[in-house]
């Protein structure tokens, strides 16, 4: 069993990252904090874990998180940064669902997240949590940065065209994405109520987000070129869960003579958790609302141009499932452990 | 045209006011306050009147709201009763939104509200706004409490069954009652989130709500009976806009050998705004949607059982029409101007 | 393992029985029936279970039902009845999730449905599919005739109420009930449009529905009185998945010198799928959502009224959990097998 | 006055030009035609309309058609063209609102709509309906193609860097958009339905979609330019009302000296139903529900790309509003008359 702190709890991958470990066989969840519910119990919070949990809220300080295999940061940006090196000398690994460890540009992190990096050194040899693109250095890893909810289905849907040469116009990348309410997290902001995000449908985010330096930093990273480029837009779509990528490239004469769709199913082959979807489908977010699974599609909608697209759930895939996978490859146990679940349609 | 004043605009009561007041024949208003984003043009808070109004919100202090004919309250609860009595005296009129005007039991307006009645004398004199129930009393009113919007659509239901004696056993009245999110107001709580209440239904106030004591005191003065009990249970519908109320009474010998459907539409016609709809019908919120009118079916679900369906928009009829509505008969102007938006349906 | 056939699981249900039957560990699935979608593999219409299942639907003909050990009829009604003879005499088991063997009193079962019953012996072995209220007869039962979305939330709800005789008045009983849209089915009608039915709430089936004689017989039953009337009112909520019952009923003298709240605990003390919540609690429909979970809160509104409150997602304690919580009881497997989702929130 | 006559209005156009007309000063409508519902009440069917309209539907050979002054068609493709011979030779003018006067390349219609076109004489005269780029010739048209609800977004978008030339690569156009389920019009479909499209978001038509050769000839005619190529992509969001446009160019060293901001503002200077947004901003859909205005936001999101945001309600702007609008200059009416709704928000 692996013995697992959670930090931050209340927000909504905090409760996924309970409802996924709730079944999970190799989880034992010990402590999880949050100073503003200290001593309630999780299930009168999140009535949905009645009968499926024990625990409460505790303040960080009766945590005991040193006593842990793993600690899961649910927080706000800026938290596990500040207790990264202490865990880790005490040997407990740390899987940060913030952006503590996503940027290894740290005058981009500072710019972007308004708040100089605390502990570069941990930063330095943290991995980025996207295990199909990097399986290997999760393996080893003791800090993980887990990737952004945008940033995982761009880099799952440009990465078939990035990582060979020469295919695309990598300079003039255009990912226009979707997500649900969700993915801006469980605060009481006005523009987040339903009476202003139901019936509704708006870019946001138009001046610059903070997934887009995350996903050109990894775009580079996975094409190896920096001169790669990517203009990121996101929208808000009126549903609760799911991601949807519409991705646009320009195809080079190579690309044009590539079997796109070839490409991809090689490229994902034996991916559990990457679905490529026969040529001519459109994937739907609701059919992986609630499971760790992303599916794409591969288009060309002229003879020069490469659309992708990508479905995930951002609260899954996109964020708790993602770490919950990379908590798997940490600890040695087989990848899809605690996370087959079907789909929930409709 | 009569000069008007907003305090408290920024609120869904206090665009809904905007929009029907913008294409108003008879409407000028003069000011909109509100401190908090004083200086701001209202179109900026609120594009979907760019174009439609120059007005920007002022401090309350630059508003010079004694100059006006009439002044709407959209505020929270307290704000109308501090400012009555001056406004009065300088020969305005007053509508207010929220509770302070609406019961006449000063003990149970501070139970519920939670501070004391500020100007009990002036809520002597103030006229609940209901005008198909108080009509008469209106055209001459200085001071009116616009009802809440559960206690509308109740009391119309109710009205007919009670001001005829005898129909109904009247002490034990279920009002079943659903509200879509914007009767809450636009007030950053995370029960009001998209995430939240989205895909959602539930009770809510099942301890007792605000407009529980508003029904009862109305439903008692429209039968004339203290002996009058109704139960009153709100829903939360994941709509922005609609009430729709389930109104279950048990009839008395005399109320089952009464043709009910015809003692409804008796009791509402030549009503602009309530429509009887034919027997057996079974009305929609969207049918109301955007739209001054409710729409009443009446039901005999048992023989000794009678069930009223009441529709409505909890922001136009269920709030800021029926308090242009109320204007409309406070200034002997048609009761209907400016309220005959057609339902937006689909 | 249970050898399984499927007939008709083109719709809600049948997807529903899908997703819970691929993690069932003692579910194997030898055939899924639809003429229409013959040869179609399942997870081309249902996305969702890619890699999931490798089934395809086939015809009846070529479904080697009677090879089976169970066979669950997701199918409209008049489906079951029409195969259940041939079925039993090989000795394979039925669970209908439609009507076919809800209904002892075939006289009203031809009035609502429209049909004569075609197999009046068959029918008087079924045993109602609700484990709570039937498990002694459920485990030993060759057929099932599994309840009705609503009848289950309403029968949960009134059902310590009426076991114990004199608490209240079970002449007038109201069940105000909501169901998201997928009770409805996946019926291509207009009525259920997205643009029909989204931002909208409203009533329906006021002349009468097919789930009141349900609820009816079965309320007398459980009392054992032909006195109980239930006045049903189904109202429909712009969600996919949930019902939520609000429930009335007038106490007795006996009935209000009880402690509810108790009496509702020590019924369902024990039962895995029916959570009591604490005194003051209103459940919400998402606390259950893609669960096979009931949660109930009762209250008293007025001195002589209890009010209960149920939510349920139709299609799995209203459907097909349900019906996979009998076929354990009918296989003497554990009743939770397969059944303990985390309900999936937000 | 306006004698008015409609065919086909039970669906979503249909509905919505009532809605618009029935308060329009000048509109009388004479006959509203439907094969099926003849007889029936128009607010039988619209609930929305009752008290507003004493209309009922006819056969076509009851209109009286030819006495009309114009005729709307809210049918299916191919129905007006069959028809207009016979009402242009009485003098009637017509305004379609299906594609049957879109396409001028009738080889194109034939392909994408599967008819031969049966009037192409007729379609030789008639007018492209988009008031802002062809307002001279609607002045004296007797024939309107009413444009397609995506095709009006995606051309006011591009408009202004079409016009003056060499500011884009006009032959690599992206327009990424996104619909309401009610551009897909009223018709009892299952991917339609509310448990299919609700809490789900997809591209569809990614193999080709009727509006996209209706774009690429109206965009070629506005750059006068037969190289312009525009990949067109759309997308379901689960609302009722609202097209949001995301469209994308490469800007020339020309257009990268250009200040696009007040190009934008000077094209569409003294339009009453364009409104360009200031510097920075995003539209909403929910800020033109039910209004006949369209609301731009251009961006440049990387030195060398434009991104053009545009909102529109589909059913009033992208189809019986701007009907109206064009119906409005063919008979000499000021342009906005009938049209001033305020949007309605929340």
């Amino acid at each position: 069993m692996v013995k697992i702190g959670i930090v931050g709890g209340t927000g909504y991958t905090g409760v996924e990252l309970l409802r996924i470990l709730a079944t999970h066989p190799q989880a034992h969840i010990t402590a999880i904090t949050s100073r503003k519910e200290a001593g309630m119990p999780v299930a009168d919070l999140y009535p949905s874990l009645r009968g499926r949990t024990d625990l409460a809220f505790t303040t960080p300080d009766d945590a005991r998180l040193t006593d842990c295999d793993v600690v899961f940061f649910a927080t706000p940006h800026g938290v596990a940064m500040s207790q990264a090196r202490e865990l880790l000398a005490a040997g407990v690994k740390i899987i940060d669902l913030a952006a503590d460890f996503r940027l290894q540009d740290t005058a981009v992190f500072e710019k972007w997240y308004g708040m100089p990096h605390a502990c570069p050194e941990v930063l330095r040899e943290a991995v980025y949590g996207l295990p199909e693109l990097n399986r290997a250095a999760l393996k080893k890893a003791r800090v993980v940065g887990n990737p952004g909810c945008y940033p995982t289905s761009v880099q799952l849907g440009f990465a078939p065209l990035l990582k060979e040469r020469g295919l695309v116009d990598a300079t003039h990348l255009i990912a226009n994405c979707a997500s649900g309410v969700s993915g801006a997290g469980r605060k009481a902001e006005t523009h987040l109520l339903f009476g202003e995000a139901s019936d509704n449908y708006k870019a946001y985010g138009v001046k610059g987000h903070r997934h887009g330096p995350e996903i050109n930093e990894q775009l580079r990273r996975i094409a190896d070129s920096a001169e790669v480029q990517c203009v990121f837009v996101p929208h808000l779509i009126p549903i609760i869960r799911g991601i949807h990528s519409t991705l646009y490239a320009r195809l080079t004469e190579k690309g044009q003579s590539t079997d796109l769709q070839a490409l991809f199913e090689r490229f994902y082959e034996g991916e559990t958790f990457v679905d490529v979807l026969p040529a001519g489908s459109a994937p739907e977010t609701r059919s992986v609302r609630a499971s760790n699974v992303a599916r794409i599609a591969v288009h060309q909608p002229a003879p020069d141009t490469v659309m992708v697209l990508v479905v995930e759930d951002n609260l899954t895939k996109g964020a708790s499932g993602q770490a919950v996978q990379c908590m798997n490859l940490l600890f040695g146990l087989p990848e899809e452990t605690g996370l087959l679940h079907v789909p929930v349609l409709p």
